[in-house]
């Protein structure tokens, strides 16, 4: 399973695995794909720093990437302290009352409370962007569209390639016009920040509207061969896949521990592809998220409308980190998309990757026993 | 492009295609399709009875099919008349106030005014099954779901496989359960009624759950052979379109004529893949519409919630004619998928039946070339 894309990157598969985590992202560029790491939840850059000196290291010498999250414009900037005191009271107070009705404690009083993920600012994205430029990274993509002009010209100066997620045709559009090389066509299934139109007509409407003036990603339901397949039928020239790699074995955040699943994996494993919903509240932009009674929370009558990124991504930081400390499964606050239906055992990446790569040969096999 | 489900019907290419056209239908049997009539229009068998003859001397001996609306379960029945007493005064006040603002005018005092679709009701239903099956039909759809075990087995014992639509696989798994013989597997991005799950995921994940017991053919988004070959690549037999071949030249109905396209089709040919909603204005249950100004006076703060099947239809269907009759490409009720975006000239069916094959042709090989 080969593409020009592949080839331009020296990849074995034309595979790109979004995750968090760097164990993940290393076992995926290890395993012939490309791992890209989520940079957002570094809000102190030194702490990146570390993390990208052990991917240097525990890659094999295969290429990796890094993933940021840059709005185009520029949202307000600040400590958190200041954008705190931008949060409406009546949202703090519904917040706690639905912790407490959840049953979800207060954190520890030793726990350091969480400061809101900074990674949504702009500057802290430079920061992602400075520290990953001086590793030998092979891409940077942008969770949130076109990075800004210098930023790309930043990269391109180091000979990186910048890729951005695109839910329409005009996204796809801008980006090239900004000089993206790599336009990820991030179908409504898909987890995390996703636009309305499917992926079975976004992809093709994508590569037709850019031509040859960038390369396409598909992302959004990707989770076997048959899927890859469908993508690159699309015009795709590799696959970019997120949630997937969420109930791999390397997956350790969120407390999976060598006892077995963490409490986010075990609600992952229990989900069918109807339980997810596309809603604002994780970071004030329309984001997939799995359906937990946190998600249903927010969709009651009583709930009140989701905060502009960064605002809601602050309000409900130390929300997102008592949650996590509870471990209920029925109280998870986590993007992924429509896929988790397929997402039923823990596996290590280089099996997920072995089945997509042998899975894309037999989809493409019976094809051809349709001609 | 033959699968076993295109040699079970003898026909060359898998490709099923909805229409409510009896001109459509044809071509499409005649290009090598299978031509599935939507029967929802005929209120009265013996107009149905003319239009299958009809079919019967043009479809070149080709097999075609017929699509029935049956909900699973039986929903109130009654003559118009006692159903519009059910429909509440609120509602009747907001549709007229909504046409009088978008400048819809009243029907002629001349016209016949539309006792609303009485197709949606069981019995009626039923009189099209009867009738159908004094015809050379290949296939009996439902639109909703399994029909009732004696329609299936009153079809079955004619020789006529039957087919129902799929929106997640619970829905698969009971229809299979019922004696269904084809699934089809309608994504999110399918016009009309449809659930939330998009095709990318649907689709796989019905074949993995039904196995061998039936056939799946996949619907939405797909107007393309690339998509065509996406479908395939997902693990269907073939594919399902219906809102395609709303733009081909053989469709004359909404008053196409000679001189060109009608309002829908020139709504149609303007609208890109966003401009669809999905809404339970049109019948009661979910279905993806064109977006237009009446769909966006339906989703205002002061509208009213839709009424359930079959009172919703019956709501609206004089609307429906008032706004057919206006002709007006701004206030259009139609159900659409979200491919209207690839929907952008009047083409002949013939036309479009060989793209799909010589694209199904360029992708496959496409595929061949990445292994």
């Amino acid at each position: 399973m080969h593409t020009s894309l592949s080839e331009k990157f020296g990849i074995e598969y034309p595979v790109f695995g979004f995750t968090p985590s760097e164990h993940v992202a290393a076992a995926i560029s290890r395993a012939g794909g490309l791992g890209v790491l989520g940079c957002v939840r570094f809000n102190d850059p030194e702490e990146l720093e570390a993390v990208l000196a052990w991917m240097d290291e525990n890659t094999d010498g295969n290429p990796y990437g890094v993933d940021i999250v840059m709005p185009a414009k520029v949202p307000t900037e600040g400590t958190s302290v200041d954008l705190e005191s931008l949060i409406p009271a009546e949202h703090r107070a519904f917040v706690d009352r639905t912790l407490s009705e959840l049953g979800v404690p207060p954190l520890d009083s030793g726990a350091e409370h969480a400061t809101g993920v900074l990674g949504w600012l702009h500057s802290v994205a430079r920061s992602h962007v400075d520290v990953a430029l001086n590793h030998r990274i092979a891409l940077i993509a942008n969770a949130l569209g076109s990075p800004p002009k210098d930023v790309i010209d930043q990269a391109h100066e180091k000979g990186v390639p910048v890729a951005a997620l695109a839910g329409a045709v005009e996204h796809a559009r801008r980006h090239v016009a900004n000089g993206v090389d790599i336009v990820i066509a991030q179908g409504y299934e898909a987890g995390g920040h996703t636009g309305e139109i499917a992926s079975m007509v976004l992809v093709p409407e994508i590569v037709d509207a850019i031509g040859d003036s960038a390369a396409v990603l598909a992302a959004g339901g990707i989770g076997s061969g048959r899927q890859v397949a469908a993508a690159l039928s699309l015009g795709a020239e590799g696959v970019w896949m997120g949630s997937y790699w969420l109930t791999t074995s390397e997956y350790k955040l969120g407390s999976a521990s060598a006892e077995g699943p963490s409490a986010i994996q075990r609600a992952l494993l229990g989900a069918t592809s109807a339980d997810t919903v596309r809603s604002r509240i994780y970071s004030g932009k329309p984001a997939r998220l799995l359906k937990t009674k946190w998600t249903d929370a927010w969709s009651k009558p009583d709930a009140p409308a989701p905060l502009p990124m960064p605002l809601q991504n602050l309000l409900v930081s130390e929300a997102h980190q008592r949650i996590a400390a509870s471990e209920n499964p029925d109280v998870v606050a986590m993007p992924v998309g429509q896929i988790v239906g397929r997402m039923n055992e823990i596996r290590p990446v280089a099996e997920v990757m072995d089945e997509l790569v042998k899975g894309f040969d037999s989809a493409v096999s019976r094809l051809d026993s349709f001609r």
